[in-house]
C-alpha cells in the first residue's frame, strides 16, 4: 500500500505561469524594472525579500531590491511612483503593523501597484468594474495578487472546473482573514464565482453569496463541517489552529499564513493540503506587472 | 480661598465657531444637506447621532441621520456621492472595528467628506499640499476635522500664541494616539506649528519635528514629564490610565476618546484639563462642509 501524502509544493504549479510571464515578456521585446522596499531588518523577511529578487530576475525582470529604513519608505514610494524607469514597486508587510501601512499601500501609484492591493483596484472589484479605465475595455483590470494566488491554485487541483461559468457552484467555503487586500476580495471573487463563502474575522462571520455580504450567527464548527474548501490567513499565534477533527472528510485546505493556521493532524483528514501560496503570489505579481505595462505604458 | 476647577467645557468654546459657520451659511444664502449614516444600533451612539443633527439644524444646517444597516452601509454612500442633494456625508464608526472601516472611510467622496479623513485629504496634509486643487491656490485644502478641533481649543486657552508664525515654538507634546486620521495628522501639525511631538501607539513611539517623524525609544514616563501639552485618544479600556503624578505640574491635558484616558487625579496637576473636544470636532466639520461648498459647488 503507498501513501500518498496530499501536501501540495505551490512552486510547481506556480511553474507553468512564470513559463507564460517569460513567453509573454520575450514577445513584448520590453526590459520590465521593479523596486522591492523591504523596512525589516529580520533575516528571514530578507531572505524572503531576496527570493523574490530571483524569481523576477529568472525570468528577466530588473528587481532592485532596496533595504531602506520605514520612516524613508514614504519618500521612496513617491519618488519611484514618478520615476519612469520603474514599472512596478513591491513593499514587503508588515512595516509598522498599523493603519500607515493601509496609508504606504495606498501611497503606491495604481499604475505601478503590482499586488493590486490599494483602493484603486480593490474597489474595482467590490463595484464589479472589470476594466482599467473604465471607458476602455481593451485594457483589464487587476485582481489583488493574493486572492489570485488561491483561485488559480484551486484551478491547478481541480477545485475550479474550467468549463462551468460558475467554477465552483454549489460548493461551500470557509474563509479565516476578512481584510481589505486578501481575505474581503477573496471572499467575494469565490462567491461570485458560485460558492457559499462564510468570511470569519476576529469580530465574526458574514456569509457571502454572489458577491455580497450577509450577516450570520453560524459557528466556527458549523462551517467548518459544511466547507468543501477552508482557506486561512491569520498572523501571529493567537488563533486557534484547525483541527482534523474539525473539517469535513475530504476537504481541501489551504494556508496563506506565514505560520501555517492548521494543526499538524490536518494531512488526516483532508485530500489536498496547500501549506503555503507564495511562489504563486509572486507569479501573479509578475502577471500583473505585465498588465500594468500593457495598460498603462505601452505604446498603442 | 476660591478653588478653581480646571475643566474646560469644549461647548462653550465651539460656540464662536458655530455663530461664525451661521454666519457665513446667511452671507452664502444656500440651503445645505448633510447626510448622517450610523450602523450602530447602541443607545448611547444613537443619542451622540441624534445630538449631531441637532447641531447642524440649530445653525440652519438640514441633515438627514439614517439608521442603516452595516451591510448597506457601502451603497448608502455610492447613493448619497451621486446625488448633487447632497453637500456632505458624515459616518459614524467605528461600524466594522477593522480594515473595512478605512475602506467605507475612503468611498466617500472627497468632495463630500466634511470629516476630511480620506486619503485624499490626509496625504494633501502629509505632503503638505495646502490647496483643494494642486492647481487652484484659491481653494484651500480641508483638515481633518478632529485634529483641526484641538488645535483650535489649544488656541482659545492660549497655549497657541496665535502672533507666531511658529505657534508652539520650543514646547513639548506627547500624543497617544497614531491614527491615520487622528494621531498622526495632529503629530504632524502640531510639530510643523513647532513643538517637538511624542507620538505613542501600541507598537512603540516615534518624535515628530518639523512635520517629519524620527525613530527614538523615550519611555512614557520621561516624554509625560517634558510634555507642556498632553493629548490622548485612546480607544477600549486596556490603556494604562495617565496618573496626575505623572505629568509636568502645570500641563495641559487633553482627551479625545470617549473614554477618558486620564485618572481621576488628573484635576489636581494640570493648568487646564478638556476631558472632551466632541462639540469643537462637529463646529470644524461644519467649517470643512462650508469649504466644500465654496470649493466644489458654488458656482464661480
Amino acid at each position: 500500500m503507498t501513501l500518498t501524502i496530499p501536501i501540495l509544493d505551490p512552486a510547481i504549479l506556480a511553474e507553468k505561469y512564470v513559463q507564460q510571464v517569460q513567453e509573454e515578456i520575450t514577445s513584448l521585446g520590453v526590459s520590465l524594472k521593479v523596486l522591492g522596499l523591504i523596512a525589516s531588518g529580520d533575516k528571514p523577511s530578507l531572505a524572503y525579500a531576496r527570493a523574490t529578487k530571483q524569481k523576477f530576475n529568472d525570468v528577466g525582470i530588473d528587481y532592485d531590491l532596496r533595504h531602506v529604513e520605514r520612516l524613508q519608505l514614504e519618500k521612496e514610494i513617491i519618488a519611484a511612483n514618478e520615476d519612469p524607469g520603474f514599472h512596478g514597486i513591491f513593499i514587503y508587510f508588515p512595516v509598522f503593523d498599523n493603519q500607515q501601512d493601509s496609508y504606504l499601500r495606498n501611497l503606491v501609484d495604481f499604475k505601478k501597484d503590482i499586488e493590486a492591493g490599494s483602493l484603486f483596484w480593490t474597489r474595482k472589484l467590490y463595484e464589479n468594474d472589470r476594466y482599467a479605465m473604465t471607458e476602455n475595455q481593451a485594457k483589464k483590470a487587476l485582481l489583488p495578487c493574493t486572492p489570485l494566488a488561491v483561485l488559480k491554485i484551486l484551478t491547478e487541483i481541480g477545485a475550479y472546473s474550467l468549463d462551468a461559468k460558475r467554477p465552483i457552484q454549489g460548493k461551500t467555503v470557509t474563509i479565516f482573514n476578512r481584510s481589505e487586500v486578501i481575505g474581503r476580495p477573496l471572499a467575494v471573487m469565490m462567491s461570485n464565482d458560485g460558492a457559499d463563502v462564510y468570511s470569519f474575522d476576529i469580530n465574526g462571520v458574514l456569509k457571502f453569496v454572489d458577491a455580497e455580504p450577509h450577516e450570520t450567527s453560524i459557528s466556527r464548527n458549523d462551517a467548518l463541517k459544511q466547507s468543501d474548501i477552508v482557506i486561512t490567513g491569520v498572523p501571529g499565534h493567537s488563533f486557534d489552529k484547525i483541527q482534523g477533527s474539525e473539517i469535513r472528510q475530504g476537504a481541501i485546505c489551504l494556508n496563506f499564513s506565514s505560520t501555517s493556521n492548521f494543526a499538524d493532524d490536518i494531512n488526516t483528514c483532508t485530500d489536498m493540503y496547500i501549506p503555503k501560496i507564495g511562489p504563486m503570489t509572486v507569479a501573479m505579481c509578475m502577471r500583473n506587472l505585465i498588465r500594468l505595462y500593457t495598460n498603462f505604458s505601452q505604446a498603442n
